[in-house]
């Protein structure tokens, strides 16, 4: 294990997943923040936008112009929690030579990038960069992870999605083209931008799907997999928002092969048993946002239902930590030859 | 249309269904209630229990012993809003000779006697009893309502997602076996009971399946499908509790028998395009909790995914109101010969 | 009792007071809403910004650009709920002539218009104009609200805190140079405006003071009182805000000058007794906003402090309703001749 | 610096408090934790009443009957987290001559039994157990600390009221007997005692006060800032409750000797310019419960209104973490010789 001390820059440090990184990072025994980057809050101290930080050693820097080229002459691993389609034209060889790179968006997190541009409408990133890119879900991918130049960190309800149908499918347990998933967000994942839609009022009491059919980590989920199955598959995916500030609930529906819970419980412990950050739930506990708030775990569950011969997972995280900051984190320790979990024995958070 | 004004009474009157069912006979033009009871609450005064009556006319009455054999001989309808199994042990022939009662138990809403017992694990109730009451969906079974004795108020969740789905099986237009209702619900649901589980600090920040494969409104649902289909129908059901006060969220996947979108929604049309409290919501827009809360409606959209062939449908009701109580006086109104819709024009709260 | 119907129109309809005006108006017998006016939706479907009124008969009309002039010619009354500084340069007693006026923001809530540009920073209404507008609290301005063209409606922490103290300043009960105002208020106070402070994720798990000595109901607050006094009152008020939708909830101590409960409610009685929106709690209640949400009654408690020989008055009302639209159709109803609770008997929403 | 390892037991593990010390002491790097006692849950593995521990090291130990007398043996500190009266029957000389003892409640809080008696109405503890115990707030008692066998660590409300106007009140800034305490908590600090007011249903959209005049909280600020004015000082002290989990927000208001802001700055800086856990807020900020959330912290900030002569400071912290449980092992930490922050650099919680 290396026990060098880093230095680490945040592009997009002042959005609700740059913030929660500037916290982890502040609390990691192996890392210094040395920039904070902003569009929007240049020149202003950053511990008065996020308050939770002030006074805090180092906080007090203010936030500056996002000047990727500038900064990997001063800091090892970059971060960028930058808008859709930003990091694509911002990450090049150059930039790789100097400095490890975490994208938080979903430039780099797709094999085919026509996929990308589909689904995104925007302008993929280059082919060579692209294909560079390790998915960073340490529990499928670790390896890969360790080696990378530059990691594409997964989606929140991708993580959560993923992690939970993958030892199912890969195992053929399930019938991957039966595969729905129902999901439930916190309001944080629609970011810290100023809209009539995430004002407390409006999403108060409220609950309700959006982007049904359409919503962009379809084909995140898809991808994974489809690797897992060994053809193509086609998922129903539908986000719900739901008034609460964190965590991704997904409810993933699929027809059993057969009805054996043990060979059920016996794929997950093969794919999880080891895993520090995922904790396979009794059969009599589902899973709830509530119990992992704040920390790095997912919780996953399952239902055999003999009636209907399906079954019905289900799995909960943090969208802001393992559905985004600390998942980053996680891979930063990979890539650095850190712990895995160094700085990241989060607690969850109750009540 | 009837003028006259009717006397009533609610047994069960300090839950939460039961407070809603005060508030909303209160502002009723053609109704007095006539007596509060209550197994936990009896010689305190009702407007100190649920202080929004408190000062209004009447109902500074305290809540009595739960007598409804007395009751009978005061009020002309008579709500039960009691937990499951009392209403069983309470309809006689006698009582329903002498007034005319609601139940919004599930002790009257299933045809087949022994679903209700392997379901709720109770004693069903007298056989010739239950096969006079009448099911209360009003969009489907108006005319036996009218002159119905005992009328079976339906479930919050099954009152959702029968509505949704009804029209679309009915026409054949969707595989009525291969529907999942994936639904939310607030934490009103729960009743008024102290439970650890339904505190503050326990439901906020949490979001959760529960009762999987299990919960007592699958068969329900499955009763009513069934009779849509012609055949018999088993469907997955998941209900999840999100930390808002009231509000069902169905989210309804079923395969299509085609991809007609003019056809679904002419099938919606047909059933309830004269309702005057199903809203069918337009093409760009998703049912919400929010625009439903603290009304008779149920909101109605749908979206089709023809990259899986499904059919995703949602819909949005109030739980304590056209999931309960104000259905239940939607049924009231029209036993008595009432205009249908008299006391029950809310407007849906917002913000 | 006038009986006739007349036609109204909102400017600023589109926020959160305007849209509970434009619900509140859709109920009453009496008034039919013939323009939305709005800045920022215009030729926006109201119902689709507003979706709680989704298919409600006329709700479906476009927003309009703001034009009272025009108006004038097409309604009998006109609802102001634009942003400060705006209603002063509207009202003309050219407009006047034409329709009824109220205005709910603080244009025409000054008797000194010199306070009005020291505290709102903008320029204050005609001075002749100014001269005519009545404060619409008609609990102690009833009989000139009658009579009145242009009614301004009063603020919502206003009007919470001048009832609570009026009649025990006014009755020479406490002394008033020693009134301290704290109080809570929902989120909807804030307004529907996009704002990174408003947005769920900053102000869910947040309570905080703000304008601590600075807040502009301050001076509103003080102009009754020391007319109550008959000498200038200087007060403390300090405002907080508070993760729910709607409610305010003021805690208003002073010194006694004697320690007769007696007294005290006798006074409250004497002020209040015969107000059908004013509901005196008993000496075991506190106020509560959830017990008013929705409605327009204001409930008013206090407790005695022999220790301490203070007097602790609290009241809570709908800040929305009370403090907002629902007064200013209690005014309207005033000025018309209706029945003064006409269209307004809504019962609290619980829960 | 102490770099031992110890031993620790909780009693009442089974509440909120009791689940946060075990959360804070499982991280801790010195403590090892040895027992949950409860009275509700014996038997019952801990780690399936607080999921957030599911899985951790030891967190799977079952709660057990509460026996200080045979924990003793096997532990070096006792942390009661039990109901007011509990500790002053379990705390005996021969118990302290084996462990520390840190109670949670109010039992040795009081120099004046007689003061304790009368506002709690419990009997009090052994004169001379109580007069060993020390008030456990670090920022003024650190040396008695230090030395203690038995610490009475405060109140929620307590520690943040004394806090905010002990500096000013020590060096005379303000006149003690101007001295109103209104504040407000999250619904944790009620408990999770199963009460129907305190059911998410009632709560969500409440703000209310209670226990006006008679909070037994009142006595315990007195005490302390009687303790600094030299003189008994007798204060207002309004409760509220607001919709949140967790927080204490104190507003407190006084009359000011003069008006010198730097003076006021200088005290605060005098008695806390170097404190880790106090936070000095700039004159242009506001406490907000928020930024301390799940931390130590405790925000302190201050007005000064020239127009009515009077400061109005505010502050808050987390009533779980500074107000009950982390400053519990903030004095563990002083008396067991540990640095005085080990395991409390808790950053706080956003969004």
């Amino acid at each position: 294990m290396s026990t060098e001390t880093i230095r680490a820059g945040i592009l997009g440090a002042t959005g609700y997943t740059g913030g929660i990184l500037a916290a982890i990072l502040q609390q990691h025994p192996q890392v210094e923040v040395k920039s904070y980057g902003s569009r929007s809050y240049v020149g202003k101290r950053y511990d008065k936008e996020f308050r939770n930080l002030f006074g805090l050693p180092g906080a007090e820097r203010p936030c500056e112009e996002e000047n990727p080229a500038a900064l990997a002459e001063e800091v090892d691993v970059l971060f960028l929690a930058t808008p859709q389609g930003m990091a694509a034209g911002l990450v090049t060889d150059a930039l790789l030579n100097k400095v490890k790179v975490i994208d938080l968006s979903a430039d780099f997190r797709f094999d085919d990038l026509s996929v990308y541009e589909k689904w995104y409408g925007l302008k993929a990133a280059d082919v060579k960069i692209n294909a560079e890119a390790v998915y960073g879900l340490p529990e499928l991918y670790r390896d890969k992870i360790r080696t990378a130049r530059l990691v594409a960190n997964p989606g929140c309800y991708t993580t959560c999605s993923i992690l939970t149908a993958y030892p199912l499918v890969k195992e053929r347990l399930i019938d991957p083209h039966t595969i729905i998933v129902d999901a439930l967000s916190g309001v944080s994942g629609a970011g810290r931008g100023a809209k009539v839609d995430n004002l407390f009022c409006e999403v108060n009491e409220s609950a309700k799907p959006y982007g049904i059919a359409t919503h962009r980590h379809t084909p995140e989920i898809e991808e994974h997999l489809s690797g897992a199955a060994g053809e193509p598959v086609v998922i129903s995916f539908t986000p719900h928002l739901v008034p609460m500030n964190r965590g991704i609930l997904a409810t993933v529906y699929a027809t059993l092969k057969g009805q054996d819970s043990d060979a059920v419980r016996a794929a997950y412990e093969k794919y999880y048993g080891d895993e520090p950050f995922v904790r396979l739930l009794e059969n009599d506990m589902n899973a709830d946002t509530k119990w992992v708030e704040g920390s790095n775990f997912i919780d996953i569950a399952y239902t055999i239902d003999p009636r209907t011969n399906r079954i019905v997972m289900n799995a909960a995280l943090d969208n802001l930590m393992k559905g985004a900051a600390s998942q980053a984190v996680q891979n930063m320790n990979l890539m650095f030859g850190f712990e895995e979990s160094s700085g990241l024995n989060f607690i969850p958070v109750f009540p």
